[in-house]
Formats: C-alpha cells, structure tokens, sequence
C-alpha cells in the first residue's frame, strides 16, 4: 500500500495542530508580558475557547484513521517517530474523558489560587487536601492511559519520553552520594564573595549589555525577542522565539544569568529542523533536554573565565562607576557564589541539584503511598537538614515554596537536575574536542560550541530520547560524574584552596 | 413557544464567537507591534488556521437552526436586535462559498504587494488589474448575498448598518458645498503657523506627556494599554483595549493626536456595555461612529482652547528648552494648522473632509460602471484640482497613495467624513446642554464629557443605527452644518480674522 498520500496528509493535520498550539503559547506570552491587569478574565475565556479548538482538532477521527493506516505500514525510520508521536498524543486527546479534561483544568486554577494563599498565610494544612485531589487526578489520568500502576512513570514520560523512576532513582543516587560531601567542604571554606558588590545598575544599561550578550552567543533576533515579565520564560518556537527576563538594579548578575539561561533555551528552539515543524522530528526531545541547553548556557559558558574576558571589560565600560574596585578575581567569585539556601529558585549551581534530589525523593514517596500529603512539612524538614543542612522555620519557605504541585506538575522537577547533568557530559566531551574553547569565549566567539549543540542535539528534534541523545552525541551512557567533576573543578579551584 | 433557552443557547454562542474573535484581534495587534521580522510566514499560517476555526464556528448548524427558532418567535425589543445581527452574520458565513473565500484571502495579500509595488515604481497601470479584480469579487460578494444590484450599497452597509449610497450622496453635496469656499478663504489667509516651531521632543518625556493626557481624559489602563507600531492604531475590546502610537522627536503634536484620536475609539470599546459582550448589545454601532468617537476627542476636544490651558502647562514644565519663545497664541496656532496636501493621512481637520468627498465620488463611479480602473489617474487629478485646488505631480501622491482599495476595502473612506460630521453634531449638542465645557478642560475635567457619551453613544452599544443614534442624542437628523458651523466658528476666528 502506498503511504505517502495519507502520510502527506497525517503531516499536514499535525502542522495545523502544532499552529493552533503557538497561538495558545503566544495567549500564554501575552498574559505574562502585556496583559492589562483588568483582563484576566477575559483572558481566561480566550484560554478556555481555544482549548476547546485545539482539543477538537487533536482528536480529530481522521487523524485517528491516518495514524491506523500508517502504524500498520512499512515507513522510513523518521516517518516511524513521527507516527508513534502522533499517536502517544492522539490517544491521550481522545482517551481522556472531556468531564475529566475540564475537571482537571478547573482543579489547576483553584489550586494555584489555593497554593498561592496557602503561602502566604503559612498554612499548609489547608492545603493539603488539594494535594490529595490532585494526586488522585495524576492516578485516574494515567489510568486512562492504561498505567495505572506507574502514575509517577507516567507523569515523568509526559516531560521526558522514555524516562522512568528507576533511572532517575539511580542517577540521583549517585550524584547525591558525591554531591554531598562537596556542598559540605564549600560551605567549610572560608573563601567568600563580598556581599553586595554590585550595586546600582540601571536597568537601560543592564538592557543594552544583555541584548549584546545574547545576541553575540548566537540568538536571531530576526526570529525571536525578549521582553520583560515577573519570571523569565521562553515560549515561542520557530521563527517566533519570545524569551522574558527581569531587571533588579542591585542584581544585575540575576537579570544576566536569567537571560543566558532563556537564550539557550531559546538557541534550542531556534535550530530544530523547520522543515519538519509541527512533527516529532521538529520538536525538542524533551524537558531534560531543554533544561541541558539553557544550563550549558548559562552555567558552563557564562561563569566560565572565558566568557568574562569578552564581556568583563564591556561591563566595566558600560559600568565605570558601580565597577570601580571590582577587581576580576573578586568579579569572577561574585559570579561562581556558592551558598546553601533554603529556595530554590535563588540556589547556585551547585546546591541547585540537592533541591531537586529532596522533591524527587518525596514525589516518589507521594506515589508509592509511603507518605500522605499531610505529613509533607515534617518530611521536608527532615530531607532539607539532610541534604542542604538546613532546616526551614516555617513552611513558606519549605513545602510551600513552590508552585508546581499546586496544578498537578508532578515529576517535573526532575528534568531540572537531568538537565544539569546532560549539561555537563556535553559540556566535558565539547572540552575533549575543543580544549581551549574558553579562548574562543575569550575572543567573543561561540559559534563552534552553537554548531556542535546543532549538529549533535537541535538537528535531531525527538528522533532520539534524551538518553540516546546523550550517548549519540558523548560516546558514554549519562551519568552524573561529568557533572560532579565538573563542580569540583571548577567550584574546588575557587573555595578549596 | 419559550424562547428563553434557545436565546441563551444563542448568546451562548454568539458569545464564543466573539471570544475566538478577540483571539484573532490580538494576532493582528501583536503582528503590527511585536512580530519578529523573520515571523512573517508563521503568523500568515496562524492567522489563516485561526480564520478557519473562526468561520466554523460562525457557520455552524446549530446556530443557523437557533436563529430559525428566534426569527419567528417573540422577543424583546433588545433580543430582536441580536437575533438580526446574529442573522445578517450567520448568512454572510453560510452564503459566501468556501472556494471564494479563500480566493478572496489570497487576493487580498496579492493586492497589498502589487500596490506596494505599484506605489513605490509610480506605476498604476500594472496595477488597474488587480483593482478590476477586486471590484468583480465585491460584486460577486454581494450577489452572494442576494445584492447583485447594489455592490456599493453592501460595501457601505457591511462598515455602517443601514447606510446607503444616496444618503452619503446627500450629506457629502451639502457638505462640499460649503466647505470649499471655507478652504479657499483660509488658504488665501495671510495667517499662517510657523514651520517647525515644535522640535527636538525626547520620545522618553513625549511617552510621558501622553500617558498623563489620556489617562486624564478617562481611558482606564487597567483595562487596555498603548504601545508603538508603525501605523497608530486600536484594536482589542472590552477589558482589554489596545491602542498604538509612534513618535516624531521633530513633530509631538503627531504623537499626541494621533493617541488621542486612538484614545477615543478606546473610550467607545471601554464603554460599551460589558454584559453584553459578543452580541450587538455590546457591538459599537458601525465604523461612522466609532471615527466619531475618535475624532470629537482628537479635535473638538484636543484643539481647544481649554485642553490646552490644562496641558499647555504641563508641556512647558516637561520640555522647558524646546517650549522657550513659543507663546499660546503660537502653539494654538500649531496645534490647528491648516494647510491643504496631496497626502490624506497628513491633512488638517478642514481639509481632511475633501479627501474622503474625493474618494466617495470615485468609488460611486467605479461602481456605476461610469469610470474604468484604467482611467482611475486621470479622473483623480481633476478631482484633487476642484476639491483641493492641488493637482499630484505623480499617481504615488496621488491615487496611488491609499491601501485600501487594494484590499478590496470599497466603502469604507465615507466612515471617516461621517464620522466628522457625527462629532461636530454630538459636539454643538454638548455645548448647547453645557456652554462653559471649555473650562471643565482648563480645570482638566473630562468627565462630563464622557459620561454624556457614554449616555448618549456608548450604552447603546449597536441597538440603534448610527443615524438613529445621532437624531437621538441630538434631537435633529444628521446633517453636515454643525461641522460647517464648527469648522467656520474656530478657523474663522484663527484664519480669517
């Protein structure tokens, strides 16, 4: 049977499909960004409508038809995963009741609105019972899906396809057993960066300094922007990249590393194959894999020596007053700080992937009925002093800090820190290939390290998962060894003395 | 029969309809303000899969079955005249083929490059066909629509419910009449404003200059925002109004009233009753109102003596230098110049009114059949000498300078002169009911002003025609002599003095 016509076809619906997602991902953009605050409501009804439209098209019976007539032909490999994507999104459009689509949607906002007040108020146990709901509704969902008994599985494959608790269990494990004792012997140092030492950056400044960053690491402004909002994202794709930042005068080291990190989320988006949009071939291969190109950025490049030898001097000729005293070594350390905290969001990279490794521990435990949601805050506390050696004063700044959970984004958290670890096996066989590369930073080029992430992970799309991907492209299954030596290089050299 | 649930029904969906609407608005919005450049071809194909979703819903069965039912029943005043709009949209979606709606989208795009084309080579001949092209699909359009015999009347009709031919023909005579000796007599006053006595604005202070002007006269930014595209603007509804300006460091004046002409459509969106958005209760009453809404408080408004005895002020505090030596009779001046151009969107509020007379007079021709495309140059030159006593030296200048022709936009020019006509009437209205209005403005009050309209215009919402709404917010049927009125009272004391 000849399958190019209803392949032609299959591709043609998927194209529309993924342009009726862009205009929702620009909705989303534009609540963020520009929205009025007297609009939200109106906002929501745009949401809602167009979810409508798009799930319409999702399960549309054709498309249902095409991917039954091709799942049974003999297709080229690429043509395979365009299909086998096709259907993994198919079936759970029409497999999820509509009831249960809208229940969960609704369940999303009262939960934000819950969690939202929940911190503010410091009350968990308020909270808990939305938790409860919206682990149930993880469970019934992939019980839809027929895996019932692997919701946590499930719920991880939805981010990064293929992934499952076992490996992230062992990768984490390792990592934690050598991470560990390094965050100790750093928070021991006494080497220190001086509180505060950059201060007063006006935010015109710090805009034109950022714009010159990104665009010299390689992002087309012909194809993408980046605009201002609460917290840096980056939506968008294709031509249309949109990446946020925002500006903090006595920060402007926050605004930078933000920027850099979008941009090579952005630099991702940019260089998949356009010929193949709307398909799995032109699609990133995953939120772990997305989370690698933003770290590689923002982390391996933009602490490195290399890259402050190029933009150092900018800096201090854009900023002669706030630089003045600012010596380069002192420079260097205020942009490698490493101190445990209790959020987060304001970790270095270092005690950064520990955050992670506490609520992947306790998703686990969520999912296996090893813990109740009630008993969260005491759980917390428990794994904080163990692995960042600090303990919470209340929950605001524990169990509550986050806003994932509140709508149902359980086994997220993990791609962050896979991220970070993909990161650095990339980042070490780059360093193979190409050893003095941070003397290309130095000199303001970046095109070698932009053209090796195309050629061995962008052009791709989901071709391959992220853990093919990673042994494709490094000669080595992942692990989290690149990622510790890494650190310790780099972190040892500055506080181990 | 009870009409009530299929009348919610109706709503129901009249109210989806205007949602996916919104949506489509803000692809235009963001295209004219933010779009990357290299986004072009991906936002055609959003808005091409949007237009699609849009006209299903629009041609939906159920609606046409919903319409049938309340057609024949008995309703309420108000509710009749959604159901007749509902109707009058619902058989434009059903009756216009798919094919030639598609033909007409693509047309539409091919007019606007050939007449970029032809504008920027000063060739119209190569672009008479596409004119005779798009003239043959609005009659086509409109005897789809059951109009074959009057193409122009429907063109006029779908921008201004009700509005025919011979009543423009009526207005307009009158009008020219009256105003082109007006324009002689000030052309050949010795008075004059003195070439470039506004320069060297900063766009930071002009950005802020503003803001305060239209905040003051009542536009709600909570619920709406401005930003910058090439062209000024205003789109989006309801909460979240959208409207553009751009700036000339050498002309503020263009930025001021071009934003407060866009300020007031935002006014009329802002306005219009909220509880019945997406049907014609909520719906402005046709493009001649809403220009009126912009243009009372672009001119009768902006140009008077008392804004300017609120504003002038504060100009002169936030730009001290460039104001130095410029007196108020000198700014009055300015801020009313007269001074008859080839160019429309240049033209000063007297002679503006003789452009769209112009093109009116053309467009009757064209349609009658009494003018060819081909002979479209010649006939404009004899027409800009009569009306404006200005002959173009090229067809760029001259027919050529317009887009709206190339979209095949027939009908639409009328709305800006009605619109004119419309504001003077509302105006010498007000005045009558509040003779000492000039003050509340010198106080920087606007807002008698505004809830008389919003009284008087805006509550309507499309309940009334806009001929209707003026004789009943007037007391007198539309006529043009309020405008001559207005026009001789306020030039006459600054020209002909």
């Amino acid at each position: 049977m000849d399958l190019a016509a209803p392949y032609s076809e299959l591709v043609e619906r998927l194209r529309g499909i993924e342009t009726l997602g862009s205009i929702g991902s620009l909705l989303g953009w534009d609540e963020q960004v520009n929205l009025p605050p007297g609009a939200a409501g109106q906002r929501a009804r745009q949401q809602a409508a167009f979810a409508e439209v798009t799930h319409a098209a999702a399960s549309a019976r054709r498309l249902g038809e095409l991917i039954a007539v091709l799942s049974d032909g003999s297709l080229e490999p690429g043509q395979r995963v365009v299909v086998a994507e096709a259907r993994r999104d198919y079936e759970r459009a029409v497999r999820l009741p509509a009831d249960f689509v809208r229940e969960k949607a609704a369940q999303e906002s009262r939960g934000y609105h819950a969690w939202a007040r929940a911190r503010a108020e410091d009350d968990f146990q308020g909270y808990a019972p939305v938790l409860e709901r919206n682990i149930e509704l993880v469970r019934r969902e992939a019980a839809y899906l027929g895996q019932e008994n692997a919701a946590y599985d499930y719920m991880l494959d939805r981010h990064d396809p293929g992934l499952t608790a076992v490996t992230v269990d062992r990768l984490f494990g390792e990592l934690k057993r050598d991470l560990v004792p390094l965050v100790r012997e750093i928070s021991a140092s006494p080497i220190r960066a001086r509180p505060g030492v950059l201060r007063g950056f006006p935010v015109e400044g710090q805009r034109a300094f950022l714009r010159e960053v990104i665009e010299r690491i390689g992002f087309d402004f012909g194809r993408g922007r980046i605009d201002v909002s609460l917290h840096p994202f980056c939506s968008g794709s294709g031509d249309d990249v949109r990446m946020t930042t925002r500006f903090r005068v006595d920060e402007p080291l926050d605004s930078l590393f933000s920027s850099v990190h979008e941009t090579g989320h952005g630099l991702y988006e940019q260089g998949l194959p356009s010929s193949h949009r709307g398909t799995a071939l032109g699609l990133h291969a995953g939120m772990a894999m997305h989370e690698s190109q933003s770290r590689i950025w923002e982390n391996q490049v933009g602490r490195s020596r290399g890259f402050w030898k190029c933009f150092g001097p900018r800096l201090r000729s854009l900023f002669p007053d706030q630089m003045q005293g600012v010596g380069s070594d002192e420079l260097h350390l205020a942009v490698n700080e490493v101190s445990p905290t209790l959020i987060r969001v304001d970790a270095d990279e270092v005690t950064y992937n520990l955050h992670i490794i506490l609520r992947f521990e306790i998703e686990k435990r969520l999912f296996s009925r090893d813990l109740e949601p009630r008993d969260l805050p005491s759980a917390w506390r428990e794994a904080s002093r163990e692995l960042l050696g600090l303990v919470p004063p209340n929950d605001r700044d524990g169990v509550l800090q986050d806003v994932h959970w509140s709508g149902g984004a359980f086994g997220y958290f993990p791609s962050y820190c896979l991220g970070n670890m993909i990161a650095a096996q990339l980042w070490e066989r780059v360093c193979s290939l190409r050893p003095d590369i941070e003397e290309d930073f130095a000199r303001g080029e970046f095109g070698w390290l932009l053209g090796w992430l195309r050629e061995n992970v962008h052009r791709h799309g989901r071709r391959h998962d992220a853990l093919t991907l990673v042994r494709m492209a490094t000669g080595s299954e992942l692990s989290p060894q690149p990622l510790i030596r890494y650190l310790r290089a780099r972190y040892g050299a500055l506080y181990l003395r």
